[in-house]
């Protein structure tokens, strides 16, 4: 038993340099996939969040919202048009995207934030015009109200952080116009981070890390090494854009990024505070 | 001509002592009813809020939405039970009503208020547990996911306010368990200008104010007369509700009421900054 | 009577975007002439001041004063010569200024402004070596205490501002012996609007604006437009000075400079509130 | 000369407990009389003035003017009638009043700080409203534009002190109407001690201090005995309104009050900072 | 392997509420006994402090050194005397107690946890006046140089803490006339502790804990309960006035004070971050 | 004695200049010697310290302690040998110094300056880790514990003077294992003082200050003048390291440097402020 207590306090001082590390540092978390659709990952997700709060990081949740926003159209009898991944938005999607990804998911994040002993604030790119984007146009095909971000102003995001609050932000932006456009929470997320010169971007995913050729996963890349396995051939389809969201972060001056297995309970805690980190981390 | 531009100062002038008394207090404006759906009316809506804003003021707007979420609810097929003027809220109804008010009305209106000039940003009574509520019961009956506010953190609309930005509040609250509940927006309005200790309350409405018993509109109103009317029967049964709420956030500490018709044009403006009002005020 | 109340709200939003424009900027104001004369025009004079503070910017008046001295002066049975519009001043007559301008023109317009709900502060331009002059020589010629604005120590005047008084300063420096000299008050308002880093210089005049050949006053000028008109002898005497005055604030970093005409009641706030201004700007 | 150069060290040393109890300390210092005419004193004035400042106090200073103003008035052929050593003030008399007080014997003093090496800035009492005052009345018989402080807005003068400069007041205050009235500067100077919650108030006078009925100054005075020198007529006619003064003052709050002889070079240092004083000290 | 990552991540979790409890809260810990012998255990307790430290608690450190006087003393020949556990302290004595603890133990602490990442400032109790005592008198006997606290000034601390810094105290006072004192470590924490308001007092000790009459570690006392076993005798001598000072402690406002098994590694972490503590907490 | 009242007055007054330039500004004062020793001189330093700080400066200690450890040292029965005035310094020595210097002559220090009047708080090089050092090597022969300073982290100094306490700093460093060293004072002074970005180095010695061939004091002496003095051998060998300490705090940033005699009381004043220094002041 005092064995036991012992190897209690060794979780906890192996965690010290790290704390020590990201000490009142931005971390800019995506959230999405299995992690926020299975009850007791959602809960352990939303526990990590408000520890690493109470640890004396500032976090910033960005989350994504696809399956949700995908349920609902089927149930309206609206069926999307993919391209390259990316849904093709007409208006009356955008009203379903916004009414879920504002009015739902959002509120629904907040609360488990709130549930685990934190405080969360829910915000939209359209906020104080956080997120402002140009539509996107892929191969001379435009494929609706989808849009690049272009510009940040993380003045509301700072705004609730510097109160003490923990912000949760849906990607949605707002063009020159004021017209509202979808943007992939990926991408949302690491325009945020280079904006607010966050120490971190994470990335929670499906998968396990970035696996090498033989299918293990490599826990460290660095950018010369990352673009590399997207030239030869190793990353696959679904690895691309996630590894170029690290990539590009790196160069917008986030210190580091992960793409981790959010799969995992506490996935985020483990990856952050632990030597045995969870996932795959790009450094420069 | 030069007449004209004289009668231009004017106005202006004539707007000085109101500005002046008003001067970095906060205005709390609940906004509904048509100044909600007629175009020309949010667009003046907007600049009014803006206005001021500018003019030194810091306004906070608390939104309503039930004809929107009706619309929808009609769509799904779904009719909704009224209890008093009060909507029977399933679970079904409430996450309609979560993405109407939360990702639907109210990004529409920061979105508004960024056109005009201003920066909104958008909250919901759950951000940081704004809105703390319990279950309304009605003549012994349960109506549903309805909540009475009994706590208002104003944290959240404190640390955006300071920052520049102009708040937007949903409706929206949560009980002890975390569960979100739907809050009539006068009663939201009215809760959180006592917790902000606000100068003003404002009520826009689709009636030209409060009439006496020969139908014509009366311009100012003592807590006492106010009682008095509900008493006697001239205040009718529409009108009741929102007398009480003004009453109370009197009571609660709030230095002035309005009941005004939002069907104007640039009613706030008018019944704020110069001395023809265009409603009802409530005083002690 | 609906409309004429419409009318009011347009006058409010057609400030809006100028409000907005000027919240918070430094506006530097020369009073002088016939505004400081005529009661009515005394009385609109402080108004407009105090809106602008009310409305968010920080107004800075710089006075003359003029006739007042000459007409104590003529009391005292002294004739004052001058060289090029400037009063050549001994040292009676400089005790004269100083009387006139620091004792009772400045605490006139103190008084006015508190009368018009502001609350403002008198300073002269020895108070805390705001203004530190040299002696200026005409032509070879020696006219006395006249000193030109060498350098502005903005320091009281901030101190002022910043605590919410409206700074009145009286148009007086001293030289590096401690000697007190008359300065210009165009020139004094210049100088303190480039110190200041003000968003505006406005100087009141008894004329129109700027004129053009045919007599039509011109509502905008660009300083190339500015300087051809002295060149091509469009310009008369009287008004070279004061261009001259406004091009050198343009260059010193103030944003933009006006000649109004100050016979107009609330000329101020028509030329900075309103789509139709009523002189003449300048600007880069 | 060693033995000189220790007698240096000792003088210093001597002031140690002296600074240290005024550190921070606002000393409101009533300047007339003898000290504001021969010029050694007025520089001694000004030098010991600007030393307090530095080692750590915050002087303000509240000066009269009686003499310079009957000068004034005499060259203009204008006798004055006192009614109890005040002088009455028609309208003419407020003007000249205003105009030597606050256009010369103000700037002079700031002038005086300026070359002691201080940052002197002048105020009057109706800068910012700040002696309010109502009309004198002495045994039935309106004096004329003679006021009794009422309120004082110690707000411009902190504006000042608290940006480093040294606030030098002249004694004008304006009644409710903002008529400006005449105020003696002995109860201009007890008022604003009292409203500053300062630590001291010093009267300069042309006598060496409080006399007891043998003629040799008393080194200090409880409020008790400065009570019975009045009543048991020791004290002169001309010396009750100032120990009135002091007592009054200590019963606002002051913490101490010092009549001295301001025909002493340097007699502020002397009484403040060295053990053997040059007046009398009032202390509870 | 996947099982023992998720057993870390629960401990971290286990943390949280304690985390957040303690957050920006101020810990007093008394260092002393074994603790501060063996290396290990002064390795782990240096981690501990650091780690409190950066999870956002303002840990502040109390240390004895009996032990280390003791060894010098006789090294030096001299034997001590002592009365109820206290040393008798001469002169000699004295000088040795502030050599060991100001000159050696307390730079040695500071060393330790500069080596775990934190940063030391070490401080003795006449820095600053921090405290005051007055001499000890032990039934009737004077033992010397050996103090109570009578009164604490914490600026020293704050000033050092707020900074960034993790204080270090040694337990040395200064009675009226400037003599150092001696002063019993746990009674230099807990006097300290009250001052600060700290959330915490910890003593760190060399048993298991306060013992029931069977021997068996007693988890959480109420003061009642805790002044129940002095008076019942089951706490013996050596533990009663441990047991007082943390009675003291929460009479003079600490929220909970713990007296815990220093010869456990990381018995801070332990008692404060996990479910099953070490120790004793005694509450109100 | 009006007359000696007089002189009192021209004493303050001649100080003025000096308390004026050296307003808020840093003062490294390296305390040794004599003045550490007679008991006259330890008051009359505590004094004058205290006075500087009253009179608006930030007084910063370092101290010396050679001859209390050299004294210790002999009692314990060992020897020291020194290389080029240095005492070699092995572990046993090292213990000493720390207990000397940090436990007895740092607090002896804080205590005369608390008895003056002021707060002192003791600090050591290792605090924060203020003094980052790489051991000495003299001519290729390690001399134990002893270090240069590489770096100094000014940042405990720093919060305790902001805090409004005088630091009294002990010259000990540790180097990048922890371990501490024995720093020379000179040089530890020296080294903070450019790290403070101080006004003044002052030099506390127990000679008259550096002295010309002819054996008269220098009172002044450039950069250049003071390296020739070395080169043309006129400064003798215990002179040379103090000049190159102040030369080497001129090349840092600090503005002034004095080597002063520490056997007058009240040297440091007498050198500060008043127009006949007692030393040699170093200037660029």
């Amino acid at each position: 038993m005092v064995d036991e207590i012992m190897d209690r306090s060794e979780v906890l001082v192996e965690a010290l340099p790290y704390i020590r590390q990201f000490s009142n540092k931005i971390v800019v978390i995506k959230y999405g996939g299995n992690a926020m659709e299975a009850h007791d990952l959602r809960e352990s997700f939303a526990i990590d969040i408000v520890l690493l709060k109470y640890m004396g990081m500032r976090p910033v949740v960005v989350h994504g919202g696809g399956p949700q926003i995908g349920e609902i159209l089927k149930t309206l009898g609206k069926e999307s048009e993919f391209v390259e991944g990316l849904r093709v938005t007409d208006d009356q999607t955008m009203e379903v995207v916004e009414m879920i990804l504002g009015g739902k998911v959002n509120g629904e994040i907040v609360g488990l934030i709130n549930k685990a002993g934190g405080q969360g604030v829910g915000l939209t790119g359209s906020d104080g015009g956080m997120f402002k984007v140009e539509r996107k146009v892929l191969g001379g095909r435009d494929i609706g109200r989808v849009g690049n971000v272009r510009q940040v102003n993380s003045g509301p995001v700072l705004a609730v952080a510097d109160s003490g609050y923990i912000p949760v932000v849906a990607p949605i932006g707002v063009d020159g116009d004021g017209i509202t456009h979808n943007i992939n929470a990926d991408e949302a997320a690491g325009a945020l981070a280079c904006s607010l010169g966050a120490e971190k971007l994470v990335l929670l995913t499906d998968v396990e890390g970035v696996l090498d050729s033989g299918g293990n996963r490599i826990s460290r890349l660095s950018v010369a090494e990352a673009l590399a396995l997207i030239d030869d051939g190793t990353a696959d389809g679904g690895m691309i854009p996630k590894i170029s969201c690290c990539v590009d972060a790196l160069g917008g001056g986030v210190k580091g990024a992960h793409i981790i297995d959010g799969r995992l309970p506490h996935a985020i805690l483990l990856e952050m505070l632990t030597d045995s980190g969870v996932g795959t981390l790009f450094f420069h």
